[in-house]
């Protein structure tokens, strides 16, 4: 037994418990508070960047060279470089590192795991401004989307594992009566038996948070991990991976279980990374085009995705306009709309909806929005931290190209100014007004700051494009907002085969591009925006498979 | 609550023991008496196959004129002849069916599959003729194999859907305090989404064994299933499918949720079949060569193979000669190799091993074995049975190329003559005796009667060739006889590595090519084997989503 386990396993009994019940569960605090982490939390997590920045980055694992060049959507280079993958003697070590870590128990396994969550959350300053000066994010969300939200995401894989660990019991006395005079007693063990090296990719605005579950979910499972950071955003898998080797070998374990595959926008490894024999598993969290590529041609693994989709909103009628409108004026700015979870499409009856017993054009109900989106933004401070940066020039360019394309513009996107940093790629969302005939417009995944306001001619239509889009072009989110229990009711049988989840009606603090671990499951895996759910017991199975031996009882060894 | 349910949940209570204990367990005795079955039962399973031959099969769904050429191995033509399948409604029609059927609850869904395997079980005489004429088995393995055992393979495939459709809580409620004054209140409901249409593809060996598992988890788990069976072995399954549709007729769901799509020899329809976007699920038993097809290029759907591999004998040492000897002679007797379990390679030292003290040469022990196989075929009747006869002309023509390949002849392939059928394509084993450097000759898989004896510089050259061939070719089975604990400790590890099982000492009535529902896991999916198990949990999560809707608890209509 392990004493790693032992010291985190009520965070681990928790996170079990949460996963059954599905009730609101967190096992590290979401407020960036010097009370929870430390006085000197703040000031030591922003030293510890400052000091990281024009620095090499110091892993000690296989290499060749040198590679990075990140730069700051808020206007500078980071100046960090990390060592160069080889994947000829990456690879190997990877594997080679898997023999004493895939006999040792489950127990330890987990208790290694927990432990490394355990530190990079002492670290989640540090790691709020790694993602925040990768990804673009705001410093809130940052430290939140890319600390305690994404170690809760990992401690759920790592309750998941836990529990399909367990399902099998390690041994079973098999006895069998097989004729008058002759019973059969065989004993019988089952192995827990690793699937191979797993490789992680991630993505370019949530590198920790959509990494962390198939990191620990494959690590635990017996399994070596190579991760492949965007190159865009490296810093905070390259902290997570030295915080892993850390523990790993502290722990006696060899600490190339987790190694760092960086790699530069002018000389990508991924497509060779994933398609080497020695790669089992794949965890791809980015574009649809590249992670159908992986999907049909790394057919040597099991592929986990999850990739981008066109996300809606359906507004059937409401109570409250102003509490309606604050919501989505933050939900469809916030960061930008480079969530997956943000929503692109808003779908509005032409001929307008009831709200509050009163009826309002779609131009009342699009003007409540953008309003709310006005004010938002109108206070400079409020304005910087909610939309933080576009994280890439192609993203900023996307946006003038859509103003021109068709349509009305609405709410023109604009430059906002960051007080802090006058060099950040900003830009308020832009909306547009379309006709429900314009499908080649919004029928499309428009990834940034891009809403389309879309008259339809009735919920029904609304709900039917909403959920074409999500069949055809995978959701990961849809929001409705009605007041009427038989719409409600239709669009959660039809969002159910669409393979998209619903929230109806959301007001106050929750928003629809909120995905809460432990709860809420990210990406149904049933349409094409990925084909994996962030965690469910199908994430975890296929890591591992069960071998049994089984020997006549009378001659079995003692059992081990 | 579903009456079938209730009428049928202790056998299902005792399945969900089994898988978790893993100790021995049958739902369905496999003992075909007129005691258990009813005094009638073996005449009226005969009328009724007899009934059924040169006849025209009657299931009433959507088809386009008659195939059906099944010959049965015991020498005359079965006559039958079977709805021929236009893809272009049937498969429309499947798709149609699902829409009550993966609304109703989960009890209701497994009451109906319980019900369908105990009537399936009612018919086990009929089905052991069935499965004997198209298989080519010896009766009671046909009984066996075909009817009970594949029963419990289908039950066990219940108990663990079962398992898994309450892993997660039809509903929730989440509640997060998001400041001093706010709470948001969240009702969350999760709906168990079926992934679409499953197809599952039969072989000629075992029809019904190997179908049942990936045929009632897809059923079971809301989708619908087109039963695409080996030309040569339509009738088990068209038996099958007709008792699943009266069961569902009978509780007011749409039968063409199961449906039959047979196809002959020289205009196969599975290539087709398994690239339909309509089908998102396929389960196949079969060679390998067409099972890697399916892998690589039904790439829309998900995908379980049991395919083929070289599976091995190891013999170190052991204590009874007579003992060992006896059990081979029938595990390599049995349905004339034509299990995927059969082993194929048998390691021996040349330099011999010890048996109970005494050194015996490689001569001595290949003898014993070879002497046990003539005794077992000595008397007709006991031949007969255990031979069975050769499913296909290609097993048949593959022995007497094998002669001739290389190799010194032990014990020549000859026919057997069976009383009963005159007809009947029987031939005993052939035993060849090779060196391990001769791998082009064993390295391969030799589907049939068609064993090796390899002479190996010592019981560490053939667990390295044993586990090589499970790695490069895969293998499902392996055993091992050895007296010494840590060459069993050694094999116990090298073939968990190579994912394939051990079976150790094993002597008596219990043979390596067995392997028994709720307790052996058949195939390990960590070799090129295949990739599914037959069952874990892994079998059975793919086979459903689950999509999630949320909504404030003030405003969610009472939970229905």
């Amino acid at each position: 037994m392990s004493t790693l386990f032992e010291r985190h396993q009520k965070t681990l009994d928790d996170a079990v418990s949460a996963i059954r019940s599905r009730a609101y569960f967190s096992a590290y605090p979401e407020i960036p508070s010097g009370k929870i982490y430390g006085e000197t939390a703040r000031k030591d997590g922003q030293a510890a960047f400052q000091g990281a920045l024009n620095n090499a980055f110091a892993i000690d694992q296989p290499a060749s060279g040198a590679v990075g060049a990140e730069q700051s959507p808020y206007g500078f280079d980071l100046g960090i470089t990390y060592p160069k993958p080889d994947l000829d003697t990456l690879l190997p070590a990877a594997e080679a590192a898997m023999g004493a870590w895939k006999h040792t128990d489950a127990e330890t396994r987990v208790g290694v795991c927990l432990e490394i969550l355990h530190r990079l959350n002492k670290r989640s300053f540090e790691m709020g401004f790694a993602v925040m000066h990768t990804t673009g994010q705001g410093f809130m969300m940052a430290f939140q989307a890319g600390g305690p939200h994404a170690q809760d995401r990992g401690l759920e894989a790592l309750a998941y594992a836990w529990e399909e660990l367990q399902r099998c019991p390690r041994t079973a006395t098999w006895e069998k009566r097989v004729g008058k005079e002759e019973t059969v007693v065989l004993n019988k063990t089952f192995r827990v038996v690793p699937r191979g090296v797993g490789v992680v990719i991630g993505c370019s605005t949530f590198p920790t948070w959509n990494s962390y579950p198939g990191l620990f979910a494959s690590l635990v499972t017996g399994n070596a991990v190579v991760v492949k950071p965007h190159p865009g955003a490296i810093l905070p898998l390259a902290i997570t991976v030295r915080i892993a080797r850390e523990v790993l070998t502290e722990e006696g374990f060899d600490p190339n279980l987790v190694v760092l595959a960086a790699d530069a926008h002018d000389d990508p490894i991924t497509k060779t990374l994933v398609t080497r024999p020695e790669v089992r598993i794949i965890d791809y969290t980015g574009g649809s085009p590249f992670g159908e590529w992986i999907e049909a041609n790394a057919t040597q693994a099991v592929v986990y995705t999850e990739k981008a989709g066109v996300n809606s909103i359906v507004i059937d009628g409401l109570d409250d306009m102003r509490a309606v409108s604050g919501n989505l004026g933050f939900s469809l700015s916030l960061y930008s709309g480079q969530m997956c979870t943000t929503s692109q499409n808003v779908f509005i009856p032409r001929d307008g909806v009831d709200v509050g017993g009163e009826h309002k054009s779609f131009d009342d109900v699009a003007s409540a929005i953008i309003k709310a989106v006005d004010w938002l933004l109108g206070d400079a401070k409020r304005g910087a931290e909610i939309l933080g940066a576009i994280q890439s020039e192609r993203t900023l360019a996307r946006i003038d190209q859509t103003a021109a394309e068709g349509g009305t513009v609405l709410r023109p996107s604009g430059p906002v100014e960051n007080e802090m940093f006058p060099d950040a790629r900003v830009r308020s969302p832009l909306i547009m007004k379309v006709d429900a005939a314009d499908e080649k417009l919004f029928m499309r995944e428009m990834f940034g700051p891009i809403v389309y306001f879309i008259a339809t001619d009735d919920t029904k239509q609304s709900l039917e494009l909403a959920t074409r889009a999500a069949r055809e072009h995978g959701a990961i989110t849809c929001a409705l907002y009605s007041t009427d229990a038989s719409v409600i009711a239709a669009a959660e049988e039809a969002t159910a085969d669409a393979g998209v989840p619903l929230s109806c009606n959301l007001t106050g603090s929750i928003w629809v591009n909120q995905s809460a671990a432990f709860s809420d499951f990210h990406v149904s895996g049933a349409n094409p925006s990925g084909n994996a759910t962030l965690c469910d017991p199908a994430f975890v199975v296929g890591r591992f498979r069960i071998v049994q031996s089984r020997i006549p009882v009378s001659q079995a060894a003692p059992v081990g």
